[in-house]
């Protein structure tokens, strides 16, 4: 018998305008004259207030990334090589602003700085052999857990799957809910469900134990108490949702809402926050409480999802989809437990996506 | 305006069973043939199959430690030295298996085996100067938080106070609910009592946020379950609760009760957990439905504290108590917040002891 060692975020900072510590952070990784930083910051903040105040010294690296797709194995190898091209010496630290994908993105660029031959080879569980360089995550976007978690997920070559590894995990995350102000509703709503949907996934699924209950169930707590109850601190309390949502499936997994949504996103594009909002919506029968309340919340909000995305499309395409979501062997170990390969039939991974 | 970068555990292992995983965690710090690894393990256990269980290799150290009384800088001063004198080299880690007072042990020697001059130089605030040896806590009592704190409270030459550090924080802590279930019924309530007042002291203090709040709520909740509902799982989630509970008050701070508490300990010995709940039975003015609460729990567990201890007591003696509690102050300044120094008097610290 065997318990998995969980490796989390070793420094943190919380609270409203904690993202002017960044600079004193930054000051105690720069030792040497020449020590420079990397800063991967989300295009939607160029020219916006928040660009300018990230802390960028004369020879440091800032460059914007566009994550108006998920990100991508190509993605991160070219920001790898466009930092090898800035400069001969590695960074002394990795700077990720912005939601999930950024997030993931600044976490995958500090582990192939020092881990060699591409992000495609890694995507899978600890295949990550050299430790990273020092990396920070600061979210401008609340829910997907990114912060917390030990992925930085991908889609390569062959299939979307993270960079899983111990060293993934960030070493400081900085959690400033003045940053997520700005954030549009839909995108709002969608990230926030991401964390809604790991708690049910958790709560209800075979890999759950103490740890795991404690942190989704408290998560769960706060996401209704800023989807249904609008709390006045509803930004601290999305924030902490967050990163206690992604404590909860550090330590148990996601379920069958990720397996059918990492299927829908591969083949579609679907961002991961509205792709798991779609396949939620078809899923009462896994989650019949969990998703009643989502549609409380959806209507609280206004929020209307695309219909019929799926209905008409080619066959092919369906199978597609069933292919990938039908690889996630994990998750439908943690939906179904043992003997879950006889319960993951075509037939009713197809029905789902039809629905869809 | 600057914040706390909280530093926290950054390895965790939970689950029943799991300590039987310790000795492949130090499988991985130990790589030359000499290197060696300090176990401290309270003496209850010894002669006990506990005590049998720990995978302690020829040239290792185990030292049980004695903590009938609270630890003290002498203590840990002596087995830095009996450490020192067993090997030339530093051990690659140091174990520390017991309830919070032997986890401080670990944690103090770890720190007195890289920061030279004596232990009672270090009281204070980051004041340590050197990385400590890697350390590993794994309680056999709960409610602490011991396991996530980043000090090691010692009975100095002039006061009780810990060596708070960053590097006072386990590396890796283990968290085995079946280690902790033959605590005796009075200390298992006094221990967890400490966890349920943590979390009221932090959430009624001035310097809540919503990170230490979300912990703080849902450890309480867990205690609830513990001690109200007598939940089939409490051992799980006691030691939730504590691991909670410690990461609440990381990121605020205790209160009235641990101010008195410390008072109380230091002049008349004693020990952390009984000594929160005599003064916390006094608290009502303070924590009104927290006292309420624990007064029910009291009841349901058939606790039933010494009474008059303080009422006959010299005077000097307890003006040495008042003292002692009064230089607490960021503890009352969690209490009242600016201008605390006009309302801690003497006279009311004095009618609060002569209650005890």
């Amino acid at each position: 018998m065997s318990f998995k060692n969980f490796k989390c975020v070793p420094k943190m900072i919380f609270g409203r305008g904690s993202f002017a510590d960044l600079d004193k952070v930054l000051g105690e990784e720069r030792k040497a004259e020449e020590d420079f930083v990397v800063f991967l910051v989300d295009d939607v903040h160029q020219d916006k207030p928040l660009g300018g105040r990230v802390p960028v010294k004369a020879h440091d690296l800032l460059i914007y990334v566009n994550v108006d797709d998920e990100p991508t194995t190509k993605q991160v190898d070219a920001l790898t090589e466009q930092v090898q091209a800035f400069s001969k010496n590695q960074p002394v630290s990795v700077v990720g602003l912005g939601g999930g994908s950024t997030l993931d993105l600044a976490k995958a660029v500090s582990l192939m700085l020092t881990n060699p031959g591409g992000s495609a080879m890694y995507q899978g569980w600890d295949l990550i052999k050299n430790p990273a360089i020092h990396h920070i995550g600061i979210p401008t976007v609340s829910g997907t857990g990114a912060e917390a978690s030990r992925t930085a997920v991908l889609c390569g070559p062959v299939r979307k799957l993270g960079l899983n590894s111990d060293y993934t995990v960030f070493d400081q995350i900085i959690m400033d809910s003045e940053l997520i102000a700005g954030v549009p509703t839909d995108q709002w709503f969608y990230t926030g469900m991401d964390c809604y949907i790991h708690c049910v996934e958790s709560l209800e699924g075979t890999y759950l134990n103490e740890f795991a209950k404690a942190f989704a169930e408290k998560s769960m707590d706060l996401c209704r108490e800023v989807y249904i109850d609008d709390h006045a601190e509803k930004a601290d309390k999305l924030m902490m949702a967050s990163y206690m949502g992604g404590m909860s499936i550090a330590y148990s997994q996601v379920g069958a809402c990720h397996a059918v949504s990492y299927g829908l996103g591969y083949v579609l594009g679907y961002h991961h926050g509205i792709g798991n909002c779609l396949a939620f919506d078809v899923l009462e029968e896994f989650y019949p409480e969990g998703v009643a309340e989502f549609r409380k919340m959806m209507i609280k909000h206004n929020i209307v999802l695309p219909k019929n995305i799926c209905k008409d499309l080619p066959d092919e395409t369906i199978a597609k989809m069933v292919a990938v979501t039908k690889s996630m062997g994990p998750l439908w170990d943690n939906v179904y437990g043992e003997g879950w390969e006889e319960k993951v039939t075509d037939e009713m991974l197809t029905k789902l996506f039809r629905r869809i």
